[in-house]
């Protein structure tokens, strides 16, 4: 299949097609971004790439990281992580606290917040100097030691970030946080902070469609069976309390950001990273999943 | 591949393995069951099927009808059936109200008992004779003109049904049910109570896995854009609230019943009936998850 | 104290003062009224009643027939009623699901919707010919032979009550209600649409602020004890989610109306009936409110 | 009446009824407690007082300190505080987070641990030296400047409060807290920590009996009609989620603490401080709810 006249013809319709949704904008940081940015990045299993629009420009990942923090958790933990957070879908707002109240202490899944900061928890638990190696992790992903925490967004994100502090004491207060609050939140917006581009962020996820293995280095980073949970955890929580809706429309495992990145899998086909800041009313990419439907629309492909 | 051979190592393994999980027993006639029945049937795309155990037994198919009801109200109703129900899973007990009260009666998705009573309401208000034609649909998605409803079990259910009770009058309290109370839950009720076999079972969904035409008759029962986003509502939504647990372990839509049923598809390559009365505590088929879940190790076949 | 000149001079106050408000229209039968009905009739506790505005004139008292039924359950079963229904305020709107689901089935306190069914449940079982004997039971209070349901109002609310419909079967399906669900809710609703003026309110509750003794009859209708503890239940629980509001403006134990009724209790002083149909957000009468609060100002007489 | 007498065979009473309930231990400090304390002292409002049992031993007064908190606030701000916090009810457990979350970081009243935290901001924004004032405030109430914080408790209590910690940062998410958390909390830790004795207890809360001057200094501390409202306050929302029981059982205001201590008011009467730490399910003293029951009982002295 021809994915790069796909990519080229559907980037200049969505393009062309609406400018609705808001940047970001809970922190000043984040608000800066022009939102006319658009790229796509889709690499192909057979290693070819397509790339429209500024697909080669970093912008924030925030959320989409979270990929990579649950990746290597399980490579690192297995089975035992399983004991600290759940595997299923959160029917609710992205970081709300009632659940967690409900459930012990216990994130529904490792993909919403107070799932990713008992990740963070594990990895500043798991890891001799943590926030090394989780930027090594991801820069041999992306096979570039450019990547780099974005300390000042990182910043921001703390000063403001005083919801995600009540979700860590609310996890301390039930038992589910080792460490200090302090450094797990630390450790956790130091990780939402890093930045990639549409390329580099398709190709990092690229052992997500090669059955755990990264097709740069050839390492095994993660089982096959893990690949295959990953996938399914994107699918079934990746898009906070829309998922249901991006399933049902598109059909890929994917992961989203606040930052309007999105990375989205179809397994043993392609990787795809988007990036459109302006997001819709639950805190994902208008143009980026405006994208994905019609992808899977034109090419057929979707796990469905 | 040799799924009959691999249908019968696994369904010997799981078999002696073990025997834990109890037998619905909320309503007496479910209990009667024999909790040691144990069933599976594959039937592939080409057409071959693969038999085993008590695979050509009727059972109570009880929510698995629920995929039934669902085909045929987007068959005629299309988009506008998402102005009353939703897409996303519930992460809720699957009889919880908490939910609806907060979202103004309109159910998470079409899979749970409430969503599956608006759908019930859509049927009773578009079918002439909601009833015959319903059961006409499913007899002919199974070709066999003897599956019928069990009025014992569907009045049975509708003495102890206080809590469907409770769900529907919140619903019409809040304007989504359009039909009388009474009139919607017996519609409901019957339609819970339908029987049929493992083999039937895996006949009745095929048309899921064929893009949304049913293989025996060749007609298109619903379009293959409806036919991916059943399976996507499945994929999510399919197993009350171990959805995530299904997706992360299995990876195949699929969809439980009460009765220890479970329908599930592999699209493109096949669509598979289980059935084995005890439940785990979430309510799914303890024998059935299992099986599913050695089937996608041993074939490699899974949607991720 | 002259309780006559206060009455009349915050009376007309009142009058002036404002229009704002609602009168309730869920039903029909109810927006008939005229919403500029401004009624009020003190009974102090030496026997003198002092009477301004439309204070003859009757009225639907909706949830204030809560605080008979409530009184003639006590009556009958003692302390066995607590098993069946709490003591604690709601905390929420006051038809809410979500509570009764936390909590098995088991409604907060005996003055909301959820509790009142209860306490019919119990009357229905308890009585004899409970429509006959708890209208008995009402007019002796008054002494009033022609106080009587009003069936028009009662068989509107039975049409459109699907929200008490909902909690009744939800209390059916955690076993807190014994009889048929049809014939509890029917009891209810008749309950509920007793009329009667504001003279005949004050007169009504006067065993009230008598240690339980009924000062018309002589009768003891419930101990000094629970003559407290209604009060006490008022205090805590009778105006919806706003019981903390009137606590804290009036002081006084009361029981207000969707109709726009309000009795209230001095304990050792008076008793006080209310009347304007006109209702703030959370469903309690405007002036009704106001007329109480100047009342406690001027007189001092508050429980604190 | 003689209250010496009255208190002193309650006293006897209670102390060999029973002694079950336990000591609250979630921090070290307060479980080293003597668990059989048990100190009764009753103020009339004639000025003569009667001790039982450990009247004159301090203890941790905890949440009984958020009442002087309240007041203080009160006095500094007027109405105005109303605009933060709420005057409801809070109909769930004491430090539930859920309410808040619905209610975007409003409180439902200021006696719970919410609540009281937004009152600490408040106080450290009005306030110069804010622990300085408000233990001056403490000091004079009870004529004694040996009053004093225990900051070995309010470290003990900063070290493992990640609940309030929880919630005092959703609230500043919510943008009701103005300054700096940490900051905010050392104050309500601190509050919370202060010790008094019965005796003292007692002295410290006439003011709420006296229309809102205290007797010791003549000074009036809130108006006449704030006082009445902090009595209001106590009485719907003083013992947790067993306000409600208290108002059944007792119908007096009063507000209890986890380190067994009690106050409560009997408008126009006589206020008593009690203590004994064996605390039942709720969180309140079960010699000190068993006394003030049987207090009331014996005197006929309720508000109802």
């Amino acid at each position: 299949m021809d994915y790069s006249k796909i990519i080229q013809e559907i980037g200049e319709q969505v393009s062309a097609e609406n400018d609705h949704g808001n940047v970001a904008d809970y922190i000043p940081e984040l608000a800066f971004v022009d939102p006319d940015r658009f790229g796509i990045y889709l690499l192909s299993n057979d290693g070819t790439g397509s790339g429209w629009g500024n697909y080669e420009q970093q912008f924030s990942l925030q959320s989409v990281n979270k990929v990579f923090a649950l990746s290597m958790a399980m490579a690192l933990k297995g089975d035992k992580l399983w004991q600290r957070v759940g595997v299923e879908p959160s029917g609710n707002p992205f970081n709300s606290l009632v659940q967690l109240e409900y459930e012990s202490g216990i994130p529904r899944n490792p993909l919403i917040n107070s799932g990713a900061i008992v990740i963070s928890d594990i990895l500043v638990s798991a890891l001799k100097n943590p926030q090394e190696e989780f930027l090594a992790f991801v820069q041999e992903l992306t096979q570039n030691k450019d990547i780099n925490y974005n300390y000042r967004i990182a910043n921001s994100e703390r000063d403001w970030g005083f919801r995600n502090a009540a979700l860590a004491n609310l996890m301390k207060a039930f038992g589910n946080i080792e460490n200090d609050v302090e450094e797990v939140l630390q450790f956790y917006f130091n990780l939402c902070s890093i930045e990639m581009s549409c390329k580099e962020l398709a190709q990092s996820v690229a052992f997500l469609t090669h059955k755990g293995m990264c097709p740069a280095t050839n390492k095994q980073l993660v089982s096959t069976k893990q690949s295959m949970r990953i996938n399914a955890l994107m699918q079934t929580c990746g898009f906070y309390d829309e998922a249901g809706e991006f399933s049902f429309r598109v059909g890929l495992p994917g992961k989203s950001g606040v930052g309007g990145g999105i990375a989205a899998i179809c397994p043993g086909r392609f990787t795809i990273g988007l990036w459109s800041p302006r997001l819709n009313a639950k805190g994902n990419s208008v143009k980026g999943m405006r994208t994905l439907e019609l992808l899977t629309e034109r090419t057929g492909y979707s796990i469905f």
